[in-house]
């Protein structure tokens, strides 16, 4: 499977601030190229942070765009939520409609809130363990034909994927502004690395809205 | 005074691990050009957890280079810790030999450490209040010649300098490496703004070592 991960943050690191409210950190270039990159994949990917944080729909907002790049009858991205206790709430925004969300938990995840999300319409991976095991879902995603996969944050879930060795590129548009503070979200959260730092290599530099995209491939 | 700031971080906004050991994010390309940034300005200023975290000894590596852009008479920048409590060790690297070593610190500050400081050979500026006042510790500053300062972090110090609106540039060297930890020290930490973010403007983009570095001017 291939897996790219793709995020605005601010000039100083930060995907939003101490609050976790969401801030307009690109412009609708931006967007737009977020909705391209949606519409090349077959699935999207957040972690439950950012569910319970934005309350995403993942929805394509960009039919029209989709028809034109994969003919009128293409399917949208399946929508993934990575979320090992199966915190996301029944009525979230991310189950609501097509198309078709999986939600990658653990055995730690309580019956009542699997049973919960099930009847929300939500298709459930569960691997063994207190956390979900992101390779294991990872494969049964591609068993269901899941070749291609955007992830679209937070930190804490870009973490954990790199510390798998799960990702293959990365874009990142970097905002005109400073947004601030050590207890703010940052691109990549989690314990964070001591040794043996992923390594990147700068593939283009894109001006773009009053930012730049940088696309970075994982050596 | 023109302030400018100018930092490396990894392609995920950290400065360095959560340790806080010092990480090699950025080459050779980019040292030389900090080189010739201490070398275009009066003074070069640090905030106290980087003394604490690396003792680096802020004297130019590089005379050469400096007798070649202002002639071989010219003084080396001097060198500022802004430390409101002086918790700077006495037998820091940044207090050895030339040139002078300034200490922006404050009222609270206890006295025997202050001695110690002057002892070891630094000047103190002292404001008012309990944390030291960049604002005022600057003027002072300017009021000794030092017309151009450039500030080398940390993400406090940096936070700290947006806050106040001290800051005229940002340049910032990206690296090719994911670093990650919600713990680890981003460009900018401290409290964080929740509104009103400093906004930047994009001046130039140029790609150098494995990496690449984003000249921001503050609006």
């Amino acid at each position: 499977m291939d897996v790219t991960v793709n995020a605005a943050m601010s000039a100083d690191g930060k995907l939003s601030s101490r609050r976790r409210e969401q801030i307009a950190i690109s412009g609708d270039a931006d967007f737009e190229r977020m909705y391209r990159l949606r519409a090349a994949v077959d699935a999207v990917l957040v972690g439950v942070g950012t569910v319970l944080a934005d309350n995403p729909s993942l929805r394509s907002h960009d039919e029209a765009h989709r028809a034109e790049v994969y003919g009128p009858d293409a399917d949208p991205p399946a929508r993934v939520v990575a979320d090992s206790a199966c915190r996301t709430p029944p009525d979230a925004d991310i189950l609501a409609g097509e198309p078709d969300t999986y939600v990658l938990t653990s055995g730690a995840a309580p019956e009542d809130r699997r049973a919960a999300l099930r009847e929300a319409g939500a298709e459930l991976i569960v691997t063994d363990g207190d956390r979900v095991s992101l390779s294991t879902a990872f494969a049964e995603l591609a068993a269901r034909g899941i070749d291609r996969l955007m992830v679209e944050g937070g930190g804490e879930l870009i973490f954990s994927l790199f510390e798998a060795g799960l990702v293959d590129s990365l874009s990142v548009y970097i905002g005109d502004l400073v947004i601030g503070g050590r207890d703010a979200p940052t691109l990549a959260d989690g314990e964070g690395f001591v040794a043996d730092f992923p390594e990147l290599e700068l593939d283009e530099v894109e001006r773009l809205d009053e930012g730049v995209v940088l696309y970075w491939e994982v050596v």
